[in-house]
């Protein structure tokens, strides 16, 4: 079974913070969100976590293998570096969409998001029995997208197909599975997903290619982090390339 | 009528440079990826233009302002601080999706996305004759998103809600006027538009309402380049937040 | 004769924000400062001009190309993304330390380094009568310092050599000539000068033999812009380097 | 006695890259530069150490709390996201400079700097066994700067001043104590030190108000690692400022 540690990154009070006194320009607003996502990336990462744009006002990570010390001190980085704050809620179980459940819970009990009077919430349940099989990644992409879309359309009509997969994905993981599927960019898919069996894969798989007409294959890696899980799933992902499969398990 | 330049911006070579020699880290990848969006949004956005994130690996920019020569400099730029290199094609057209068609053909005859032979290609055509309503900008949000979604629901069932109510608008806009919508965060999406009257806007947020169940408003601006359009478009958008409005133009 | 146009760049009220309520992480504050300077060696660099880090709370540029708008887009770029706010001062004179002498007294007339009541000064002079020599950049390096001290001695000895090398061409040069010279890396020091010739150069480059026991070079160009003459002084530096010579003008 | 853990960072072949296959825009370099000493800074600092940009293409840092995998990762997260890659030498001692020594040779062994041979090297001895009182840090700052200098002498008359103070406390430093000195921005120097006492501090103090007249104060911490002695020798030069002295230990 999996235990999977969910943090949300809320940045406090933001959406009112952009129009004060009077809206700011657009590109500073994605410079700034992007570098903060970009900082997270690091942080989280260099500590084998995973973190998802998602929002950008509103992030998920995977944090096993980061505890509160190193939630407190990525609280205190960015609010020395950055004109705003975060609020983090961390939440713990092997289905995926209730330990974020639990994470956002944490931050809502505090506060609104769009709260003057809310910041740096910090709540929440770790991962305080950590196992080499807590985290299961599955890496998605779809089917020689670059001969199918980006050498062949324009790059929105591609980008239209990707994101229609996407949603398809995303919906079909959440209701079946309670899995969370972001996308990360060219027509790459990550889920964090329970322990699923490769019908399971299979299945998903076909319900995208039938709903949306969009055909995937999916590698898919355990580990005790989400860096040692995900990195196993990229290397099962090149096997489905060489191999031709749909569906491979590191 | 508008005259829309619009800038594909394609990372050379991306593909196989992110598994070679093997999988690189994934939130090593995020790091980049972001941080070069967020020098593009720079570059770009103090040019009075826009970029959007798209996929990351293949970026749709609004460039009326910027020339020939502000094109090779981003390139350069570019090479002398990432691992990687971009390719640029630029078109002119008053339908978006015309002018987005015509810049990546200009990649597209280049060469693939994914070819070790292409490389910083530099080609299309740019808007000679810049007048003050050649770009028209729709800043699009969710009605109460925060009440409704951020302070109820955890993140990824709002992410849910506010991703099907994106697909939904990005379809509708793209088939019935040739626009170009993007996700730019929180609840926002930003299109981009040919020059259309206060029904077509409702007509687009009545089908979302019914397609997706998201209840969006919109805000309109025009000028001769994206940031005058769009912060235009952003003061609309407080128009319609306080006159409980859901079509306003500047 | 050369009209080098010098903006002083000064965060404002620093002092007391790096230590309110207490003391801040130290490499918070350096992350901070370098990615200011950076962000401004980007919009001032793609407008051709020179930023020098210098103090990092202060900083010196070289504005030859920018005018005031340029100037109010910067300081809103960095209110938009960062916790601090910038004043900016401007002046321009054919000896730089005068020009840097009006931008200064521009920021300390409205008041100080540390006073809360002071932020985001825009004042100066600009250098309306633009010409192609405005500029004189000459681009100084230690005669073969990776073989002298890079790959021998431990880098602190190392850098203290550098060290003293700058600090007696910085004194020497601003006495003589009301040059300013800043160390930028390695083993490189750029001067922003007058219009000065070969044999000042030599002699310059003597009293820092005789002082310091440190062997430079130099090349020597010229533009309307800081990235001309410099671009321009680094390629008669590498002839330098194939000529065997001390002094190169481009 | 102090067991200090120095990393020398040294970028690869860093010198004939900034001119191949022509010189590369100044700006760019500076950007690049600063961005990666920005990196550093997180990446050591969030583990507790600290890093000074020293020349940038050389940086030293102070690295107890940080082992072997700590490094190799530093090596790879540079490798994925930069167009350079960095050698690592690490060596302890209670003297800094010999620790520095080690470090530098270490990479110095493997070869030049400048060789296209020689990448990503990674030597050296780790502190083993960590305690309490490893590092020693002084912050120095100049006394009332912003009066005496800042809001009153144009900028580069305040940095001539300001550098002069570093250049004659670092060299002393490094002779006299074999301590290792770093300007930090504004008017701060920070200075990694044996084991020293009151006394020692009130005569560096006393030569570099003689030697450079600058009239210094400096506050001293300990810790296990550079972030803990130096949040403390921060809180000890506030004492100064509160007190009114100039040697203050935490």
């Amino acid at each position: 079974m999996t235990a999977t540690q969910l943090t949300l990154v809320q940045i406090d009070n933001y959406g009112p913070w952009t129009v004060t006194p009077e809206p700011r320009r657009e590109m500073d607003l994605q410079t700034m969100q992007s570098r903060l996502f970009a900082d997270l990336a690091q942080f989280v990462g260099s500590r084998d976590g995973y973190v998802f744009f998602t929002r950008f006002d509103n992030m998920v990570a995977v944090t096993n293998g980061l505890d509160l010390t190193d939630h407190e001190l990525l609280q205190e980085t960015i609010r020395n570096r950055y004109p705003v704050t975060v609020s983090l809620g961390v939440g713990v179980d092997d289905r995926p969409i209730e330990a974020l459940e639990t994470a956002t819970e944490r931050v809502q009990d505090a506060g609104s998001a769009q709260s003057a009077d809310r910041a740096e919430v910090l709540a929440g349940e770790f991962n305080g029995d950590a196992g080499d099989d807590d985290v299961r990644i599955a890496h998605f992409d779809v089917n020689d997208a670059t001969g199918k879309y980006t050498d062949r359309l324009n790059e929105f009509d591609s980008f239209i197909r990707i994101e229609q997969g996407y949603a398809s994905l995303m919906r079909y993981m959440r209701e079946a599975h309670g899995a969370l599927s972001f996308f990360v960019g060219g027509d790459n898919v990550i889920s964090v997903c329970p322990d699923l069996g490769v019908e399971e894969y299979h299945a998903a798989i076909e319900h995208v290619a039938d709903e949306a007409e969009v055909q995937l294959k999916v590698g898919v890696g355990r580990g005790p982090t989400a860096h040692e899980a995900g990195i196993a799933a990229k290397h099962a992902l090149e096997d489905c390339r060489y191999e031709g499969t749909l569906v491979e398990f590191a």
